[in-house]
């Protein structure tokens, strides 16, 4: 999902009721950012308050390439991380993942190893429908083992489009929600729903609803599902003492739009990108009787931060053996502080880009391959700026191109290299960048490796249901990453 | 002023507290457009209800070519086309024009021979310095006589940006409002601001205040202003009494951006051009205890309405002798009502595209030609759409360009010729099409014949101010519209 998808963020058709209401009930956060322009990466960023380059979430098989976790891929998240449901559990949270998890579906990456204590949804992405031979359908779990697996037992028409998965994570929240409250235990539930993914798809009852076609008909079903589990919070009486963030983990996949992908708004490119449209995001706090209703925060923000502020809610610490990048938000939330900090906007082990203040200078630029864009894969469908959405992958370490993303916050102008203004930026960026890569140890990549023998041929509980499938052979390899 | 300027309507920066209340206590217009992507043409509209092709602003120097009122213009508002306040003023209206009027300067198109009982303001645009011998610097009008001229006794400090004009234009606004209120009689006030045309100009308490830069503070001050405006007749206690409506007369210039031109949001392109950019504006109703409060309305709305809407208002019919193109908005306004009605995109003489529902086919595109786009003249920067936002005005009336606005709201993906969708939605939109040319009796064009001799020499009250200046030798000519 982008920036732009949701009414509260000036999307035309303004279908988004719900989110739009928990947002002037709540706070409208409009410079917060994903870690990450793809998936995987954004995800252990949020789980672990560190940068993906830091905690293992990126390739080094080429420069500055997106690397996720396909179901192929051998690694995952590294037992040395600290996930935020392992740290709650101290604080004797209940951790519970409905959705996508991402970070890794060999065993020793299985989310109750890492903290959760309940699981339902997927590890990878719902890709498919696969022939079960060359490569297996996905498999989604409750807990411990598999009950089933996407296309077969989950089902999603992709000729129509629908599919109640969505409903099904929503009623799954509604019941934890509730079973907790009944035991009155404190609860971090991660909601990480696969809508809006492509491939796209939403309940019949949603289907044909939108202006915006079935991805604006997905949208409405996150935003339906959204109010009601705000609704649930409220009836149950625990409104008030239940922090609640809605975000995204990357900008709307534009080499999807119109049918498939969603908006950027007034931003550059997409995801895959370190544009803005690449990696700032939608995000709303919602905490009724502690958040000034209808607050809007310019903080710079990072799905990093719901690492540490969720580490505040629940009176604990983050760990000091590491370097955390996220920050606690909740000075930020609750008395409308404003905190100095830089966004790092990293692409694998490149640091492409770094905003301080309203300035961003990029210190490398690449939208795709001049090869990959001759396939028709467009990052950056209708905009081209010159020198900036480049299809080689441009250096300019020693002369930042540098933006002022309040006067463009598309990314149309750099500022003249000659300009006091640009001194001035630069200098002060390019101290922060120093400081940055001084301290910076990155962790072991654990997206280089790919087997096909690691797919997901007979997760756990595979043999009560007769969902076994022979796996090939080892054939471990470097994973491919065009980009 | 483009769409995306406010915060409602998605501007990162959300900078415009007041207008965004306007919004919330009133009614937001998704879908309201202007008649023309250029000033002049689009105010005649306004003031008339009718398209520019009617009312006759518009050229036949060359093919589709966007014309304005500049100083040589020998044209103006026929005396024939009747104005919105001339028809106010038989049901007792007291009306009053404060900023541009810009429907021609020679002494037959003066605002008060055209229904206006007071004007504070200018004839053209705010450009200059002149040197009074070239060119003179526009006059500032106070009813039938200049009182200064801009650069002169108007101040604008091009340097700094600094100008007062948009606050003595609310002083006027106010003044105004008490001395209706105080005399109990019905007003019309059509506040036309200059401000945030180029050159940008805010009051000294503004400048430096947004993040995005002079034009951000002149979008300040304007929002600020409205906010007075509004508060001035609640604090009156007229509010429940007095019909509001906040619009742009196209879209933001991006030729100027980022120092002197704004946002259009999501949209292609931006003035001067028919893409969304150029012609979507934001509109908000308000009108305490009609409008309920918080409405979104996505009635394809025009500023041509807002002549149809204000004579419903004032209980009076619209002229029944001439095609009026404006629709009485109060049906949806007030009771939330959808009116099927299409959108026609004029570029001078040629209709280049129209919309039906959320369909838009281009029957001509054009952005500017290559000769301009040589000399940096950009009215798309950042944007290029293959086939869409050519530099050749190409000719689609045999098979349009058709989008969907709703998945596409950036005009970047074209349907498919070969589509069912396509097929239906063309030959529903050329239906409009067939009737709408088959009625069309174009007006004589105004705008075809400039002379320097007309300019700004020697208007009404110089005398007095020892400011009149001698006009050069008559020497009419074909006004050159590059556009």
């Amino acid at each position: 999902m982008g920036w732009g998808d949701l009414g509260a963020f000036g999307e035309p058709s303004k279908e988004t009721p719900n989110l739009d209401q928990m947002a002037a009930e709540g706070m409208l956060f409009l410079d917060f950012y994903t870690a990450s322009p793809l998936c995987s990466p954004s995800r252990a960023a949020l789980l672990t308050g560190r940068l993906p380059v830091r905690n293992g979430f990126y390739t080094t098989n080429g420069h500055a390439r997106n690397a996720y976790t396909p179901q192929d891929i051998v690694g995952g998240i590294p037992d040395s991380e600290l996930l935020l449901p392992e740290l709650l559990k101290k604080a004797g949270y209940v951790n519970k993942i409905i959705g996508k998890w991402h970070l890794g579906h060999r065993p020793q990456f299985h989310p109750l190893k890492h903290g959760f204590d309940e699981w339902f949804g997927s590890p990878n992405c719902h890709f498919g429908p696969y022939d079960n031979r060359e490569r297996p359908n996905i498999p989604v779990y409750r807990d411990w083992e598999m009950i089933g697996r996407y296309y077969e037992d989950f089902k999603i028409d992709l000729k129509t489009g629908e599919s109640n998965l969505t409903q099904l994570y929503l009623q799954e929240a509604l019941d934890f929600i509730s079973k907790q409250q009944a035991s009155q235990q404190p609860f971090f539930l991660y909601w990480a729903i696969d809508a809006t993914h492509a491939p796209v798809y939403a309940s019949k009852q949603f289907l044909g609803t939108s202006q915006r076609g079935l991805y604006g008909d997905a949208v409405r079903e996150i935003d339906d599902s959204v109010g009601k589990i705000l609704n649930h919070l409220q009836q149950l009486g625990i409104s008030e003492n239940t922090f609640v963030f809605f975000t995204s983990d990357n900008g709307a996949a534009l080499i999807s739009a119109p049918k498939q992908g969603g908006s950027n708004g007034p931003f550059l490119c997409g995801k895959q990108t370190t544009f803005e449209g690449g990696m700032r995001e939608p995000a709303i706090a919602w905490w009724p009787g502690h958040i000034p209703a209808g607050g809007v925060s310019h903080q710079l923000g990072s799905v990093m931060d719901l690492f540490s502020t969720s580490l505040s809610l629940a009176g604990l610490q983050p760990p000091s053996d590491r370097q955390i990048d996220g920050i606690d938000l909740l000075p930020v939330i609750l008395q409308g502080k404003l905190i100095d900090r830089p966004i790092f906007y990293y692409r694998g082990n490149e640091l492409m880009a770094v905003r301080a203040g309203l300035y961003k200078a990029h210190y490398w630029t690449w939208s795709n391959s001049w090869e990959e864009h001759g396939k028709g894969i467009d990052f950056c469908p209708g905009q081209s700026v010159s020198g900036v959405t480049t299809h080689t992958q441009e250096e300019h370490t020693y002369l930042p191109l540098l933006f002022h993303l309040g006067r463009d916050p598309g990314e149309k102008f750099p500022l003249s290299f000659a300009s006091e203004e640009y001194q001035r930026a630069v200098e002060h960026i390019s101290g922060l960048v120093q400081q940055h890569k001084a301290t910076l140890v990155p962790g072991q990549p654990q997206l280089n490796v790919c087997d096909q023998a690691v797919m997901n041929w007979s997760p756990p509980g595979c043999e009560k249901l007769g969902k076994c499938l022979k796996a090939p052979e080892s054939d471990p390899k470097k994973c491919s990453w065009p980009h």
